[in-house]
């Protein structure tokens, strides 16, 4: 089968390879993989900033949907022609994360998503809703279910609350969606007015150009009459932090998701304590989230908000528009199309 | 100012008297009413049902909307011209409920609505959604408030979730149009094909016609391809129950609403044990929850459903209507207009 | 291997039967079982009255305690000599109950404990405090863990609340030891004033002798100033929840034990409604409660109360024993002694 | 009476004068200060470093206790006689906190405790344990509710959970008291073996001293087998953060309430965001939480830690000795005594 793998890092090292095609052991399901869609996290693993340690070669990417071709023995959840995507660690299935789930997180701890076939686990897939395509589907695993943990698991927002998100990324165009569909209110901020008009379409109520007000915490507080935004889904770098921390209404929550640069950072957190502010980490979810999120989807039939299908053999240039900036939505690769 | 008032029980008491306008005290507001709207409750109260030691004689209704026409001393947190709504129990503002916030409810304790004028604590009022006419806002305090509580408040409901509502009474509409602002997938009962007709076009998604089903709980098993309702928005009187339990999921919950009449019935309890069933009693809501159902009411332009206005000549009639069961959504009065 | 079956419902059928000694398959280990614990449920499942439809040969009882004595292939979570108990449901490991999970309960839905040596997936089984006995390990998987869930899980017991015990069997006693463990104070009602004493040197506080005062729930508001109770765990038969309805405070929670017999009873469920109580269904716990159990029990070298410890050869006359209501705390049979 | 007051910010500037004694009005009660206890926040306070725009003259200190001795017209919750404590901030009474309610803090936004009498709205004192002192009530509202709100409310803290603690100030040895009688173990650092060695003598497990190990998360990690704290209470200035970050366990929740100092600092947010850890500020507590704190508080009959008692007149040394940091527990000035 084809795949792509890096042997070092760089971009430059993402290297289409031949490899034997896979075959599923006792309890594991052989995936005919249809679409893979990007995270930023894969740009960063592939350049070695995100685990510099990870061993190498590894096949990148951790979210993918296909079709199961093959079941191993004694698979009793799954069978051949479902359509499936991966969930990003394998071993966080329901509960709380532990150290213990946290490991196995694919494209990174394992190998991942970017090949023709796929081995795992039963436990490690999930049917998707069936008026998705798989390229909608391979969205879903890292950004949707982010979004969806952000929203639902740690502020429980709810109608007529007010969401603010940060630019338009696949995390936060899922956050928009999601908290329209609870009955939220949602703001946003954007360095374009373009992606502003094509946010609004998707239900987005006002938006704020970052570049055109630095002190865009004060915009959120004018448009919320003074209380600030029930919760703000924080996935800048260094900087919005602070913003968010004034953007954000007493006993609001920052939902904290994109800290994969610039880690440390001046922080005021004179806000936190006088606020009452909860900042929550959220590390993607689990497999029930999962379920839990495709019967929203599902029920509102909710269409992912795909940016541009590359071929397969394209991955290196789907790779640089992530590193571009310029996308809107999700990107994805087409594999076996 | 005209008013009605009950100095026996029984609803041919129910008569229209002339008695002084009262004038707001200290921290007091005098609110010139608009309409008011009808709860089952008002009708058992009439009747002498709800509370047979309720002091007379006593004006009735829970519910009304009217105008800020003048303020006493010291009230700051209104002005003239503003158009509020009563609270159901005058001192829960917000917390939990304690027996000492559970006294002072509008119609029952002290007198009600049903008066051209009344006279209010500034805290026992709230503003309300700016789209709403007063005979809208009228149908918020009592039936809408429980439907919210009930939906945000007991069980959380998000996205993809399903809810049973029994009926096309007002706490069960409010429950639909709640449900479906909330993302969730709303199931319902009715023993007339024409309000289920009514009822889908406000977003109810599929319904039984109970007098052709008994066992509707069965449907909702099938409707739920076998898990069971996530929230039943229990109504009921005598017997259902039992139905509601055997159509619950495992560890969902029933938000006890309607115990008026045939307060003592065989209950099944085996299913609450096996199931881990929560039954949860709901008793309207503070006013801090009416707050915050405004926010959710006024982003989403929602609108009450009014089944018919009457004029306030023809109170005895309004309640007659109610007792009639023919209604579907909220009954009013239309007092001052 | 002894092992205890019954082949026709009826105490009178609990015989003692020699079988092959299990081996463990892959995932699986081999447990010598040292004791046994007895709940109502097991004397219930006995005679028939739990569930008619198991199916039988059955071995009975839920819990057990004792050491692996062999693994199979790829077990990772245990090792030879590792002292473990059993969970009750095999498969509800974490996060909420769901039916799939739900099946599998030792000495019911398969075969039980009361056997010299058991097999269990290796999933299915804890370790337990090192401070504790085997007799007095074989106490925890379904009465103690019981007790766990309702007071930390269903009512988030915290130090200064009231916590209602009934009776003084073994749900109730570890719920009168995790409720002081918590910080809460104990109201108990019991028919014996020994049994009594014998609970206020465990740290009941409070206690009213129900024979005595038919109406205990008026006891219960007044000591606790009028205001109720805040957990009531009820594990009574038919009668004692329209009392605990009484009991409970405004807002409060019954955690819904014992409906084992008299299943359908004439509740006044207008309590539920006007206190907004939460009536919360409690089915044993998941692996994951019992872990956490676990450490609160080692941290406090808490030592669950051991009423009597049988010979393997008297497992009926310890069955009988449950039958006369005569224990304080948990029945034993000691096997592999 | 005599009251100290600051016209100018400088601790030289804490002066004793001479003032009207207040008089209660409608709705007020007239309190006699007995004792006063001191917050790092008063030192800040009066030196001018906590808010360099409050309004000047100022009688500073939030926590005060005494007995009423004169209550204004429809004064109904107290009555002459009652020892009571002021709340914080006079506008909390219950709920969550907003803009408005965090209005009013004594000793601060309005002038505070350190006066012979003080008037204050009914609703803004507490009556407090019958087996307290003035001066161990008068270490209640500030510290004991901070440690209350993080413990109970913000990481709900149960039987078997671990706690670090940072020295041995006021809101540590309260949250320290607190836990312990929640069931919990409790970890610390401090910088004094003797300090520890009284710690311990509270209930305090284990503790590391922070001069020897820097990097005391690792023996945090070393302690709790690899796992870290449940809930890590936060008071330190800066560069504790960064090492709670360690120490705090994978979805762990650290209580954030000390930033008074050095509120701005690089701060690695990267654990936030792979630990799932939650930061939640603490701002005190509202009047419903000190009545439920109370009620443990009277139940355990605890004990606050009380340092040492000045005498009114030396009000300025008991400020120097907050300022020295060789306190264990709170610091009190007698008033009234």
């Amino acid at each position: 089968m084809k795949a792509y793998r890096i042997s070092r890092f760089g971009l430059e090292h993402l290297e289409q390879v031949e490899l034997p095609t896979p075959q599923p052991g006792r309890g594991q399901v052989l995936v005919r993989i249809h679409a893979v869609s990007l995270n930023f996290r894969d740009l960063l693993m592939t350049r070695g900033l995100y685990n510099p340690k990870m061993a190498l070669p590894r096949i990148p990417c951790s979210d993918g949907a296909g079709e199961v071709v093959a079941v191993g023995d004694e698979v009793s959840r799954l069978r051949v022609g479902d359509r499936v995507a991966g969930i990003f660690m394998q071993h966080w299935l329901e509960g709380s994360l532990t150290p213990a789930k946290a490991r196995g997180a694919l494209g990174g701890d394992v190998d991942g998503m970017l090949a023709e076939y796929v081995v795992l686990d039963e436990n490690g897939v999930v049917p998707f809703p069936e008026h998705l395509s798989f390229a909608e589907a391979a969205t879903l695993p890292c950004a949707a279910l982010t979004a969806w943990h952000a929203l639902v698991h740690a502020a429980a927002v709810k109608a007529g609350d007010t969401v603010l998100i940060q630019g338009t990324g696949g995390v936060s165009l899922f956050a928009l969606q999601f908290a329209r569909l609870l009955g939220a209110r949602v703001l946003g901020t954007s360095s374009s007015a373009e992606k502003i008009a094509r946010a609004r379409a998707l239900g987005l109520q006002d938006a704020v150009n970052y570049r055109e007000h630095a002190d865009w915490a004060a915009w959120v507080q004018e448009q919320t009459g003074g209380a600030g935004a029930d919760l703000v889904v924080e996935v800048g770098g260094a900087g919005t932090l602070n913003q968010s921390l004034q953007a954000v209404r007493t006993c609001g929550t920052i939902a904290q998701i994109g800290v994969l640069t610039g880690l440390s950072e001046p922080v005021s957190l004179a806000p936190v304590l006088h606020k009452q502010v909860r900042i929550q980490g959220i590390y993607v979810g689990s497999r029930a989230m999962f379920e839990e999120m495709n019967k929203a989807i599902a029920l509102a039939k909710l269409r992912p908000v795909v940016d541009r299908i590359f071929p397969f053999t394209d991955a290196r240039q789907a790779m640089q528009h992530m590193a571009s900036g310029a996308h809107f939505g999700k990107i994805v690769i087409a594999v076996n199309s």
